[in-house]
């Protein structure tokens, strides 16, 4: 039975309004879904079905087998090519960034933790090498790091320092003599701590530590820099190291995350990463960048793709939870409602699409709004030149669209466990495993409410020269030293809120003339936001450190207008994503489709945050309130198509388990 | 180090405006909190502490062994009498039904598979057998069930009915001639799931199922009805019922759900639990409630202690994370902020401040709710007589604040563990095993979307005479009937709303000239809320059906502000219950630290539907702004209070974990 069929007749009629429901051709959707990575995502969905199993074991195995197992598939999906996307193909990789970040996306359809398996040794440890490293230490690894032979680790977290990197512990002093660095670990805080694939796997390690050249009184810091060593030989950890199993995790339990402390571990010289940096033999220290805090930042900037990965996981585990919710929805029936003696299913009930279809719009939001950052990513790093701007741009718009696609997860993940009642708490279905191994999301790779914070630096000093050398004091000094308007002219949604505005019926009015539905009415409410939020942080600040308060203070009680304000940055990035996706589809049903989700997306933005746009004069009560109404009629038209909009994720079915809530036959997953 | 010497001097120095920050006296907000039962909660606190271990055996075990972990802590508590303090003393018990609660929710400090065992055994199986059977029932059974000698379960809900509970499919026919009942379940939709204890352990079952009397043609139904059942003999499933595992689950792991099907199982006459209905050996049905529906409610209406056990639980097992939160909040240093060289304290973050304080204000706000949800439950359920009125107000009050509790305690612990960072991600914390087992409780014992739907059934109707027999199409039509003053002005919130206007200054404009801080306001906003929702939903169900359309569809539409309405209802109760304890107290520190609290749960409440508040005219923008702000005065204000707040929990010391959180050495948990 197609939910066309079960869905309430007067849904799937002309209204009065001459409204007309749309067909959804699913297949059409997920070719805009997949978008020019079709060919990459779908070997990933094969690689994901013949490794279904490993689903299975995750709840079957002892974690030491586990950890095995996952290493296993790890290495197999390498010999498919899937894993090295990203990498040189004089590397054995397949050179294209862009396909990297869509393979390890599709790849969080199946076990989470083959998933972070895979980011830490492809993305983070030969990220590293790749990124911050040079020819030399390129062709030592990267073959083997492609291929699977070598697996390694990104010791970068320390026990006392999780955000602030820049404070790390851990130190490499350069012995002249030697000519060798030696690691140190000096005390608890330092060491290495939740580092994957560091209990039982790695090989080497890409270490974090403060370089230090000279003797005792001449010493001189030159900041944080990044060592591939090796930290195991044929399995056995080296002396001068030490490593402790970090045990059981919350989820994620078929990656060996552990704790490191180096003990005076002499490495030679060339261990050194050297792109940004190098310490010639006789111990001087050379760098193209001269400001250290900028050099940190560039060579951090490098690693973005991490972020960028995560992001797009937290979407794609959500997409796995709202297939199967969404198909439930359509199976279960409840309490007799309009039908005599037969009960409801649940998707008819108002409250229920309120609690899915929202979801499934914001999903289908973020998605688009993912592809362009994982777009720009590619540009950026598949450019010969540096475009300083647009990388911190880049940095920027991954940093919010990773916690928003992260919270989104955490979010969306839960409420379709609770759609699915009882029946969701089995381990059989997907939600138990999607809860805990996706948890972590939120605060690994940047804590969420860190990354928004270097969102709000960007947008408040317009990513100044200094940007990257301000911690969030020096951010705020420097903001509170310029006219507000200056701050808020120099942003990027300052033009644009004018030329939208030009765009609405009503002039200065346009907030109370436009239609609800009119895409360029959502924008300019949502680059308004932007607008304000970023001027009322710079008022604030300025306020309060003119007034000669302590700036730490200030920052600390102006914190929640700093994150809200990056946030509605994302937001407003993320609406603009799906209108000019939806606006460069040619006329027709799937056009129809999509704009019923983004306007579904837009408004129920704007409804979630309605009482700032009342608070700030853009909205009135009244619009408020058919603002609801419109978000209610628009749940109930996208209702029947809720099934083919979530079949257009093209999860496969081998991974979505579920059997008792979708119905599955004993002869496996059949619709 | 305690939080005060680690609070920013301006905190705890007298300010302008002359308030002076309290000093909080641990034990004696403990006092307060553990209310008249400290002697119960003190011995499960001694219980948990003794089975500490089991929290570290929930991870290290195999399910079948910690199943029987699980299993032997459960029996040696009841030897304590803790378990038990809700049955009559004859039959080993405490006969003391508050003293029940109180125990059953302090447990929920510790390992929840044990608090689950506990309430599957003694307040589920053993409190059917005592409320729905008679005096042979309880000599038969209670004894050994209060001794933990026979392990029961409770087999209600089946795969195809879970909230629906009237539309069971199991069937109980009286056979005459054998003067026995034929239990049989027609089809895999009506096998009984999910059900605790049933997998392994339970001896006997109360069964629910239709009760069938009479040859084919002339079969009369009775509706749903309990039997006690033996399932096991020494061990073994007995002839005639099927049992299967229902496999690991996303948490409770120590508990064994199964499935149970029965093939023609016969049992005596007398299985039948016969308090509200009995069938003579002839084969004629009797029963002191006439009407059905209102047997079947009024039987389901004597097990409401578990929802207020569960609400109970919820809130407890947040406490636990707020414990932890809190505690690390004020230990870890990040970035540089007011001291120079020296990270700041999270805590002394505003945006920590509020993500976590706003949370334990709503902590102990719901402690104090759930105290009087206990209390009437203790009331109701002691007297001799029956009061029909006041056992509706109670399944009406558990079931909201079951809902509420439960919500809050999935939200609190996700917060807490992201406030804890990757750190938090260890299962040595408890946040790996809160957010696992707690995460159900949202939908068993009542999903909380229909306890709020029967919140609301009950706010409409005002408890009428027929409430019990509708069902929610028969709820909408009855409204859609009364003009819709009169369903306003039945409700109890309609005089509350006029009696505490008249306590404020400005008459008609109350809302606009009383104090934030005035409590009478805070209580005059959150009723005003209710009883226009309840007006509002009236108004909307009795426009579309008079309109002639399908009750069906119109509930469907309406459901949102169904549930709203009754969200507000019980918020209202929570602030009323909070207010009033606070006012009830001798003026001093404990008060002002009380009122602080409160404040910022009142006002947080508020702000969180602020938007509601300014599109229904009572709220303007500007004091919606300045409520906000006083929201964050109040955080900065509890801030140096928390550590002392989460202590007087009383969580003990040996069941937090959380040894690299909270800094334990290494001869244990030492502050």
């Amino acid at each position: 039975m197609t939910a066309q069929e079960q869905a309430p007749e007067a849904e799937t009629t002309t209204e009065a309004d001459g409204y007309r429901q749309p067909d959804v051709d699913v297949d059409a959707v997920r070719v805009l879904l997949d978008g020019p990575y079709r060919e990459v995502r779908d070997l990933v969905r094969t690689d994901l079905v013949e490794h279904a199993q490993v689903l299975l074991d995750a709840e079957q195995m002892t974690t030491a087998d586990f950890r095995e197992r996952v290493l296993d598939v790890v290495v197999t999906m390498a010999g498919t090519g899937q894993t090295g996307m990203g990498f040189p193909e004089e590397y054995g990789g397949g050179g294209d960034i862009g396909a990297s970040v869509a393979a390890f996306e599709t790849l969080a359809f199946g076990d989470l933790s083959v998933l972070v398996k895979v980011g830490v040794q492809f993305g983070l440890f030969g990220g590293a090498i790749l990124q911050l490293g040079t020819k030399p230490h390129h062709d030592a690894h990267l073959a083997d790091v492609v291929a699977g032979r070598t697996m390694g680790c990104f010791a970068m977290t320390e026990t006392g320092h999780g955000s602030n990197v820049q404070a790390l512990g851990t130190v490499a002093t350069y012995d002249v003599e030697a000519q060798e660095f030696v690691i140190a670990t000096p005390d608890d805080a330092s060491r290495k701590d939740y580092i994957g694939n560091a209990a039982a796997h790695a090989e080497l390690a890409v270490v974090f530590a403060q370089l230090d050249i000279g003797e005792a009184e001449a010493r001189e810091r030159h900041g944080v820099h990044a060592f591939v060593v090796r930290i195991r030989e044929d399995g056995q950890v080296v002396d001068g190291v030490r490593v402790e199993d970090c045990g059981p995790k919350t989820g994620l339990n078929g990656v060996d995350n552990g704790r490191i402390w180096f003990d005076g571990l002499r490495v030679p010289r060339t261990a050194l990463l050297d792109r940004f940096a190098e310490v010639t033999p006789e111990g001087r220290y050379l760098s193209p960048i001269d400001n250290a805090d900028k050099r940190f930042f560039t060579m951090l900037g490098t690693l973005v793709q991490g972020r960028v990965c995560v992001g797009g996981a937290g979407i794609n585990a959500a997409k796995v939870a709202l297939t199967i919710a969404v198909r439930y929805a359509v199976r279960r029936r409840q309490f007799e409602a309009t039908e005599p003696d037969r009960e409801q299913v649940l998707l008819d009930y108002g409250m229920h699409q309120r609690r899915l279809l929202p979801l499934l719009a914001r999903t289908y939001a973020l998605h688009l709004a993912q592809e362009v950052v994982a777009g720009q990513l590619h540009d950026v790093f598949s450019r010969e030149e540096d475009d300083e701007h647009a990388r911190r741009m880049l940095e920027s718009r991954a940093a919010g669209t990773k916690a928003l696609g992260t919270w989104h997860a955490t979010r969306t993940i839960q409420e379709c466990r609770e759609a699915c009642g009882g029946a969701g708490y089995l381990s059989e279905n997907r939600f138990a495993a999607l809860k805990a191994d996706t948890d972590v999301f939120t605060t690994f790779e940047g804590d969420n409410h860190v990354l928004l914070q270097l969102v709000a630096k960007g947008l408040l000093t317009d990513y100044a020269g200094e940007f990257e050398e301000m911690d969030q004091l020096g951010m705020a000094r420097f903001v509170a030293g310029l006219a507000v308007d200056t701050v808020v002219e120099r942003t990027a949604v300052h033009k644009l809120v004018q030329s939208v505005r030009d765009l609405l019926p009503g002039g200065e009015r346009w907030d109370q003339e436009a239609g609800l539905l009119d895409p360029n009415y959502q924008l300019a409410m949502l680059r308004f936001r932007e607008e304000h939020m970023i001027g009322g942080v710079a008022r604030r600040l300025k306020h309060g450190i003119g007034q000669g308060e302590d700036p730490g203070a200030v920052f600390s009680r102006v914190q929640d207008h700093v994150i809200a304000a990056a946030r509605a940055h994302t937001e407003r990035l993320v609406l603009e994503a799906f209108v000019a996706r939806t606006a460069s589809l040619p006329d027709g049903d799937l056009k129809v489709a999509l704009d019923l989700l983004c306007d579904l997306h837009a408004l129920s933005t704007i409804e979630a945050d309605r009482a700032w746009f009342m608070e700030h004069g853009r909205l009135s009560s009244t619009r408020s309130k058919a603002l609801t109404r419109e978000v209610n009629a628009l749940c109930r038209k996208v209702r029947p198509l809720a099934v083919d909009l979530v079949d257009a994720f093209g999860v496969p079915d081998e991974v979505l388990r579920s059997p008792e809530l979708l119905g599955w036959t004993d002869t496996g997953p059949v619709r």
